[in-house]
């Protein structure tokens, strides 16, 4: 069933929630997002992998992306989605096709936006960072993306987060020597070794870092933990996976600095690093946008593909309906009428002149 | 190639190793014991399942005992046996195919011993206990276990080595709640949680307690340690598996006793557990037996099967050829001038009148 983007951002979430688009299987939920946008006079359509970019081209003086990914984790009976009241329940409808239906229904609507807009749906988002498909549109076709600031629509309860923390991720580990458990004293125990690990985790104090005037609070845990090769044997080695957020004043390689330090002595091996965002709220296209959707801007935590844009030299913020604790949730769910307050939060943006 | 008897103990462990016989897969060398018994006058032969038993029923004032189980562990790359001089290397030369290759021996060629003769060749003593043959002998048919001592012909480097350490594994578990690390305040960190219990695993005295004449030492480890459910979500729970290892001076009971005890605060629960063995030198036999086979006894850490025989209330000993710390090691070997000498050891004991 085709979609209807002169229904309303109600309607059209509910639309897109029930094609189901678990990461890698977007192409029927792209293919209706494309053909929905491919009359409309005003866009110029670009289709790329399962995302699907629309552009106008007026000549403003600025412009913005908008962006969000139509992928979600996988359905665990959540589908389709259910409407009780206000509220839609299934997957999908907090992380994050409500965002997902605002764009495309402001996308068709603003034929005469006061900046350019290039409105971005992309897949991949949920799995895998090089999968992602902004992070694929970045290296492959950045010329689409070029702007002057991004809202990305991600869940935030309708409130403007700025920026993101960094994450970084690293194995700290142990070694010893194998023997039988029962001549203990013939090895040497890698998991007590670890006692110091847990130790300085357990100790640890998380910094609050106010960055552009918001607050940051990092963390830093262990995510997991293993070793041993079996009942009877002293184990070799241990090792303590261990996630560090950190706020965007730091760079990744300050952040995976501080780490080492916290675990001088013993043997850091990075598995995964993500730089922050700041939260780029002094460009005069971020005081526009606050002042048009309102509220306070709050840090967001969590990291989400603004520090993508960041990294192209692009002030981003979050901004999208549904509260982000639910997100992967299975029993997701979003009002509808927050879904419709970001749609005139962004329209009120976009028309202001 | 059935086996022969009169060939010897060096030429019994060559051709016992070259049948290979993982657990669950002893038929094959069973069978062959079988047969190669079945014919011997003085000897009545029982087989349950792939156990073999051969006793002699001369009316003798006592009856000893002598056991040893027929499989091993996984092959790997080391089958057929090769022989490098006096050293024969390969799957099972230490564990324990010598010990069983001098009792077929002996078996065969004692038709007058000083003490009735009770020989035992099992199945499945490398896997769990419940699968134990001696194990199902001793509930399902006891009577053929009766007797006055027992040797069980584990390797020992051809020592005496009495009883064994009792061995206790329980799992020390952490509890928490899950967040998305992103948002750790939200959570509680099993992981960290687990700090202590890796303190004072780290910090423990094991203790050196004197049995009998015997100094047993003890270990108190961790052998297993996991926790996390994924790289971003503050663990909820945290399991470390502790293997204790205590002397036979202490029951059970009085083993968990003491593990709780360490582990105060902490939820633990038993995962296994096996009595130790004394050992048993007080006996007349045993006093015999040690001057027999010439040398001190020491003390056996690892748990063996003895303490099958210790809970029948028969005394019990380890004996046999094979340095034990090569058992299970892929490089194992033996030399069979020291199956050899257990070999006239036994002769000697068996035949003292």
């Amino acid at each position: 069933m085709p979609l209807d983007l002169a229904a309303g951002s109600a309607a059209l979430t509910r639309a897109l929630v029930d094609v189901e688009s678990v990461s890698g299987g977007e192409a029927p939920l792209a293919d209706a997002i494309e053909a929905a946008l491919e009359g409309i006079p005003h866009l110029e359509v670009v289709r790329d992998g399962d995302a699907v970019v629309a552009r106008t081209a007026l000549g403003r003086a600025s412009r913005v992306v908008i962006a969000g990914h139509i992928d979600t984790v996988p359905v665990n009976g959540n589908l389709p989605g259910r409407l009780d009241g206000d509220v839609l329940w299934g997957r999908g409808t907090v992380d994050m096709k409500g965002g997902c239906a605002v764009m495309l229904a402001l996308a068709a609507e603003l034929a005469d936006p006061a900046v350019d807009v290039t409105w971005v749906w992309y897949d991949q988002e949920e799995v895998d960072s090089d999968r992602n498909g902004l992070g694929r549109l970045v290296r492959t076709r950045p010329e689409l993306l070029a702007a002057d600031f991004a809202v990305l629509c991600e869940p935030t309860s309708a409130e403007v987060e700025g920026g993101c923390n960094g994450t970084l991720r690293v194995d700290v580990t142990t070694r010893g020597r194998r023997a039988h458990s029962a001549r203990a004293w013939m090895g040497e125990n890698a998991i007590h070794a670890a006692a110091p690990i847990l130790d300085r985790l357990a100790a640890y104090a998380p910094a609050e870092v106010e960055v552009d005037g918001l607050v940051y609070r990092e963390g830093l845990n262990a995510v997991l933990i293993s070793g041993g090769v079996a009942t009877n044997v002293i184990p070799d080695e241990c090792r303590v996976h261990v996630n560090y957020r950190f706020a965007p004043s730091r760079t990744g390689t300050e952040a995976l600095a501080h780490v080492e330090e916290v675990f001088a002595g013993f043997e850091v091996s990075v598995a995964d690093l993500a730089e922050g965002a700041r939260p780029g709220l002094d460009s005069p296209l971020a005081a526009d946008f606050l002042a048009a959707v309102g509220g306070e801007a709050r840090p967001k935590y969590g990291w989400t593909d603004v520090a993508r844009f960041t990294a192209l030299g692009i002030p981003a913020v979050n901004y999208g309906p549904g509260d982000p604790s639910l997100a992967h949730a299975d029993d997701e769910h979003v009002s509808l009428a927050e879904v419709e307050r970001c749609e005139r939060g962004l329209r009120a943006w976009l028309t202001r002149r």
